[in-house]
């Protein structure tokens, strides 16, 4: 019961929002994207909220989603309702068949879940706010598109993991970023589904010491163990990740997306499984007075970095 | 009822190739094969049919299986049933331990499955032939011989699978050559079990990326993620490929079959375990109208290419 | 029935040594080790029986464990059972956070199993011998302490098993050392259970291929697949270990702890599971005269190796 009301919450949030369901058409495309000279003006698209910019060239079919929500693009609920509403759009748009994800906010990717919402609130509230971060794991590590996350800035924890249900990963080459599940560092434990996501990208032994250290990786280690695919210059990134989606959409996309369902479908099925355990379990953590403590203590030291 | 039928048809068909069963012993050895001079002629034995040389020299152990079937070595289905064939009357030679698979046609290993069998045939017929495709495989990774493949040409698709399927495998240094499951490239999809079978080799993220993409890729590529296991210039191969698989006879046959047995027994069981379900799912797939039509497009392509 | 009773002689066999349950304090600490100057007496405790040394130093949180049973730190059932004792104690000990593993004999960290348990003894010896195998990899595998292994010697089989269980492994660099579950060569085969352990470590294509051919490594080859994750010269060996498990314990204990048995969990609770069966498959194994005359066969070797 509680489960059911709880998803039921989730889905009047995203309809409240406009958000358009499977086999229907988006409506709220409108406000045109500022376009490069060689695009005709009706082939551009974009659509924005509050946090996320999301574009849609209609001639190569590829969108771009690109983190606004400064100063570090953390998932509030907010935000990841904004996303799951925007990749919906996308899925459901016949002429957009792959997506790049970057950040507008410099030097930062996502700085991963914002823990103001795991804090001082109510059940209910940690209930719904769980539901948002799996929806989002499940549309994007389940996507039909073909996916490039375009890291241009540090990308920790849940940033990280947004990464990680891309089908590429490309890097700026920057010796101040960091990336990695560094969940371990704040007291509390990366969810199974997190993990399995990296050990699929990664393998066995080297998430087992990258998640029990919580490491925050350089740019070039997190290309030599295989977290990201490849690095480039920062002036290259958004370049490179349109030539490397189009390499992706060169192939036909029935044949592409069922050799990735094939992959990735045990992963998502154990989440599908135990969706309403793993949101009581998650409640039940963070509910505890010991975790709450912890995560306050973060929070000011958090605060008083800032000022 | 289908799937017994379909099962007889293939057993016959074995029968009439005069295929021996387990326990039996061969009794189509014959045509003496050319020997070089260091070996007795009672040491050495071949049997030859139509698209497979086989040669056993009884004095090491090792058989030579060199697939002679031009232009391309395709799977067809007396190709493969050859193969079946073969591999049993091996599998219950007591000198027999260990197997080199190789290519007798220049600059090619195996092209792979033939289309002409997917193509404009009744639903009986793909059925037959998948149960080939599935025996052969069945019959390679759960083998109790030691194999190695030594690959002196290009090896996409079904032909990288054979590959795949070996204890070790070595390929020609040749910057033409390319191996890899390229099935996506012609809209169609990699079964379960090729792509266990490479998940097992060159880990999951690799697989993930190379079976969407449909990747074949050159030998120096092909070394660095673990598709083959050693490089040499082309006139040693046949040189290595006897020393490896002398190496790996001087086990204990049944300790080193047993440690194979623990690797490879869950993937095997999973196609075992649903056989007649991978039978039914190849059928269907391949008798739709949009199949049936792409590989026909890239049939003619393929004649026009030659002339 | 025999299982159990299997089960309580090797709980009493404990009992007997003195060990202590869960919950309870270690009562047998007594003999001080000789302390570097910088220690306080009382930060520093050592206890020792006869096959290991246990030191512990109550300032840092971290216990050595060092391998004292030479020639060669055979795995036999009184070393396992002390083995267990001495974790159990450690596990206890609110103080103890962390473990070094190594060995106080020149040249060996351990030569695995003591074949002279496995060779002309009753079946319900080769039962307990077996259980006891089995308990010290579920105690290593599953420990909460962040466990190194200063890997200072040759390692094979059995030996190469403990290192294997640690949560980081690092190897002096010597040209002589040897590592690798090299069973096979035996005409033996490793349980599932270090299998698993080994696919963990360096993924299943390298497990596949070292176990196959029972693969005795170098360091520097050990190094390369991933079997050890650093090398060093042998004379920072102890230092760089006490480093390592100083930067594990540097991260909360609960999210570390929780972190590890998501990842070992599947594979331990793998043994659980099927640990009666397995031992029953070990006894019947071991029983068999063929394994019987090639286990002789191998002692002799030895006896004559050594005069």
């Amino acid at each position: 019961m509680a489960a059911s009301a709880a998803a039921l919450t989730f889905a009047r949030r995203i309809s409240r929002s406009g958000v358009l369901f499977p086999c229907s058409r988006p409506q709220v495309w409108g406000q045109a994207a500022r376009q490069p000279p060689s695009i005709l003006p009706t082939q551009r698209r974009a659509f924005s909220n509050n946090k996320i910019l999301v574009e849609l060239d209609a001639s190569s079919g590829i969108a771009t989603m690109k983190f606004k929500s400064p100063p570090v693009n953390s998932l509030s609920l907010d935000f990841l309702t904004e996303f799951c509403i925007s990749l919906e759009k996308l899925e459901n748009e016949r002429a957009c068949r792959g997506l790049i994800i970057t950040s507008a906010v410099p030097r930062i990717f996502s700085a991963g879940l914002d823990i103001t919402e795991m804090c001082g609130k109510s059940t209910e509230h940690y209930a719904e706010f769980w539901r948002a971060v799996q929806e989002m794991w499940l549309r994007m590590y389940g996507s039909s598109m073909a996916t490039v996350a375009a890291i241009n800035g540090s990308s920790p924890a849940g940033g990280c993991l947004i990464a990680l249900t891309c089908d590429y990963r490309i890097m700026a080459e920057n010796p101040k970023y960091r990336i990695g599940l560094n969940e371990t560092q704040l007291g509390i434990v990366a969810p199974f589904w997190f993990k399995d996501t990296l050990v699929n990208t990664v393998g066995h032994r080297v998430a087992e010491r990258s998640l029990q250290l919580g490491l925050l990786h350089s740019v070039t280690e997190a290309h030599q163990i295989g977290l990201v695919d490849e690095v480039v210059p920062e002036e290259k990134l958004q370049e490179k990740a349109a030539a490397v989606v189009t390499q992706w959409l060169a192939l036909p996309d029935h044949a592409r997306q069922l050799s990735k369902s094939m992959m990735r479908k045990a992963v998502l099925d154990h989440l599908l499984a135990r969706r309403e355990e793993d949101i009581q379990n998650f409640v039940k953590f963070t509910s505890k007075d010991s975790i709450q403590k912890s995560l306050s203590v973060y929070m000011e030291m958090l605060k008083k970095k800032k000022s």
